[in-house]
């Protein structure tokens, strides 16, 4: 995370010749100070993507009037370009969503503690208690809102959350093992910010008990999967997947707890790629740039 | 591959006290010299399963007598004792499956010719002439052996494949990326001798074009999956899996021409673990010992 | 970790014909239900090694008989013969030493609490004060032991984090991205129980600043190493490693941050292994049974 | 490798503002297609790298036009400005050096016969005879040159080899397991073109029987360094770098046959990314873009 504060331009449009040209001259002639930059054409999809980081203070006015002159150029590479700019300036607010598995939080509170994942963690929200004392040793409230069994209870419940959520209107909202599914609403409210941890390698293993699964299937190496939250049920946009090698030797509870390590790196590498706005969504794949 | 004459001993039964001992005890009496020995107990299914490599000459008679002893030993261990006692000096016969794509077979031929893998290539089988050349040049006969499209003509190639490979009564019958889905029958009759390789980390991207599967779904790592082959498309027990790192800058060209690292050198593995006599399968699991 | 109490037997001697059948029959004569077992013989020192863990309740006798009656057995076996019965019923006893860096120490009390990492931790010793808030927030004692440059003053605070340590006689002591170089008198004390992770992948870049040397040599990978402290400076027998892939793109920062990840799961492996006795050393090198 | 034809622009100068815009615009005028583009500044050195592809049908003129014209905007950005520009129209020949282990060989034949790395072999020379079979196989010419033992006979030889290589005046000279130490003189006249395989995990283990140090070492993982040779033993820019899993059950062979695949994977990567032109050197770090 930037020490130096940063304007972060992220950009897609359709390719053609001389859009790396257009942008870079814009900012060439603003005296621009590139610190970090990344490119991608999808032959596919026949779709550029650009990543640009500039320092702010190499800009001569603020970032609204940057946003306002960067769009005369979107808009001069086609109705379709897709663009935000960020400031790394404004802080990032973080709500984690737990349920009982508290692998994921201890890592991410121990990340932000010691200062390597620079964000403000707003709140955890749990679905059953087991977590609210480690999140308050690290004075952050949570709340605790259970879920019951039948569908309106669970609606009540998911209303809640999200009034929690939404008070903090975070820039991430991080399902940390939550074993609860959202509804469709949620997944449509939170686009692009809700991220999951499932603990597969996706596309295997779909939904619940997913080692149990990888246990009975013989498979040699269990992973872990971090994407954005859609409608389909573990089906949206990978952000980041490793695994880890296991073997016959290893029971489900070995597995199980194998796999954490394998969660919470995967988690964290995926969530600190989106906050520093590295992450570009196109149909159903992203770019890391 | 052992220089000194070796006898493996493979051994499974449900799990009760004393095994360890009785089998131990009875190579001892005989003077046996271990030299690899491993174990392993599954508590999921209750089953117990050894490997044991004795050295020839510490056994004081020849390997018919052996099995005839042990055959004693493993009865006393239970009706459903399951063992095969392999011997080190009968040289490993392998007959390989191909069709276009040539890596594993280039891969393989290499370990052959460079004394790594020591076994015994009889044939060479494709469905396709492209790789009789580099076969010839290795001194090993290559059968060409056309596919129809209809069902028909596919069950006549078939049975000229399986008179082709059952003429050398092989270890190993190898699909080197065949691509051709073996018969029922083929694989009853090739079963735990049938070794494919996939081009996906199942069980993920079942069937066709798995790097097409992979590259739509914007996954962050291929695979590929070593198993035996059953009547169940690719669903048989895995030997050994690997993955590879892709990103988004990678094509479907680049993931297939990154993935055949990953399934030649995964083919290469899980062949050598089955031609020492190491993967014992129960039910749909390998232990590799 | 065991719920069942367990016996664990780490045994090694010169090789020789009937050791596993000696071992076996022993525990197979007392109705010792093996649960784990794993053996290793080594060509090149011609040493036997194993582990076997029985289930206390299938023993007729306590553990202090147990030893006494394996005496005999291990005598049997050799002068040479090293051995040791654990209880897995004595709970574990663990000290940590931080320094400023907390994230082996975040995660290792996450796992902790999470009931992961079944131990106790004692107590954590800092040379800062940095970790104290969060060790006293999960309930454990932090004494802060600050140490001067000038070596005598190092010497009285190696003697009061020596009294500190032997206060609680731990399985462990665990160097935590502990800054200082033990003494000899206490890597001699702490023999086989102190266990350091050096944020290397060790034997490259012993000593100082490992990710500034990893740095400038432009390597392609970074990794940790986990090992028992020796005398001799990051040279003791390594118990764990691995490592992380890194880039052009990364700084030395970025090479520190992502290793962090590789540490604390590599620290955490090796630990775990010591802590189940499975960790057999052999002159400079480890056998994991 | 590009079936339509492309130039590839390679260029490093000291970092300032507008270098983007600069190079980017000149090839927007042009009406230049790129297809692939990588940027990189190194905050350490402060020097500004890239790498861009241009389809050659985009260009309005022929490369040695486009060479002109370019140096006018390298000139522009400063007298230590750093360029090439490649023509993938221009077929890539390599020489490979080889002594008597033949995974390296087996494997970049395999990958030229069957497509995978479009160059042309145009001479492999060996120390010994052991692979001139295979390479004939392959239809390239074998020379041999036996290598004595004094310092008088060694330079002959390598007289010879830098004959035998310069002829062809090759885009890659490698050291494919080549178990003779280059001259000073040579790696001067090769310099950045000369490119090694070494078997170990640089800078662990430099210099001879580099298994046999880590079996010693007891490290926990093996690897293979490819890297450019320069007169500093194993200590040229690293390309790539990869490694493998061992254990305590490896003995040196083991490790010596598992490296393998490591090495002939790792070189691979290199020498593709090599003659793609991705690799930039600055001091004694590679970018590979």
């Amino acid at each position: 995370m930037p020490d130096t504060r940063k304007y972060v331009i992220k950009f897609g449009c359709p390719d053609r010749t001389g859009i790396v040209a257009r942008i870079s001259s814009f900012l060439a002639e603003l005296g621009g100070w590139i610190t970090d930059s990344a490119y991608h054409t999808d032959p596919d999809t026949g779709w550029f993507f650009t990543r640009q980081v500039v320092t702010a203070e190499s800009i001569p006015f603020d970032i609204d009037e940057l946003r306002a002159r960067f769009a005369g150029i979107a808009r001069s590479l086609g109705a379709e370009a897709d663009w935000k700019i960020l400031d790394s300036g404004e802080r990032r607010r973080v709500v984690l969503l737990v349920s009982k598995e508290g692998h994921c939080l201890y890592d991410l509170l121990g990340r932000v503690a010691s200062g390597e994942l620079d964000v403000d963690v707003a709140a955890v929200i749990g679905n059953h208690e087991h977590l609210a004392s480690i999140t308050n040793a690290h004075g952050i409230p949570f709340h605790y809102v259970p879920f019951g069994r039948d569908s309106e209870s669970k609606a009540e419940a998911f209303a809640q959350v999200a009034k929690l959520v939404d008070a903090h209107d975070p820039h991430a909202v991080v399902l940390a093992r939550f074993m609860q599914i959202l509804p469709p609403e949620l997944c449509e409210a939170w686009q692009g910010r809700a991220i999951n941890i499932h603990h597969s390698f996706l596309p295997s293993f779909v939904g619940a008990r997913p080692y149990h699964q990888a246990h009975q299937r013989g498979v040699k190496l269990v992973g872990a999967t971090c994407h954005y939250v859609t409608a389909d049920l573990d089906a949206g946009p990978i952000i980041e997947q490793d695994v880890m090698r296991v073997d016959h030797t290893d029971s489900v509870d070995d597995m199980i707890r194998k796999g954490r390590d394998v969660e919470k790196v995967t988690l964290s590498r995926g969530l600190r790629w989106h906050l520093e706005g590295r992450v570009l969504v196109h149909g159903n794949r992203t770019m890391v740039l």
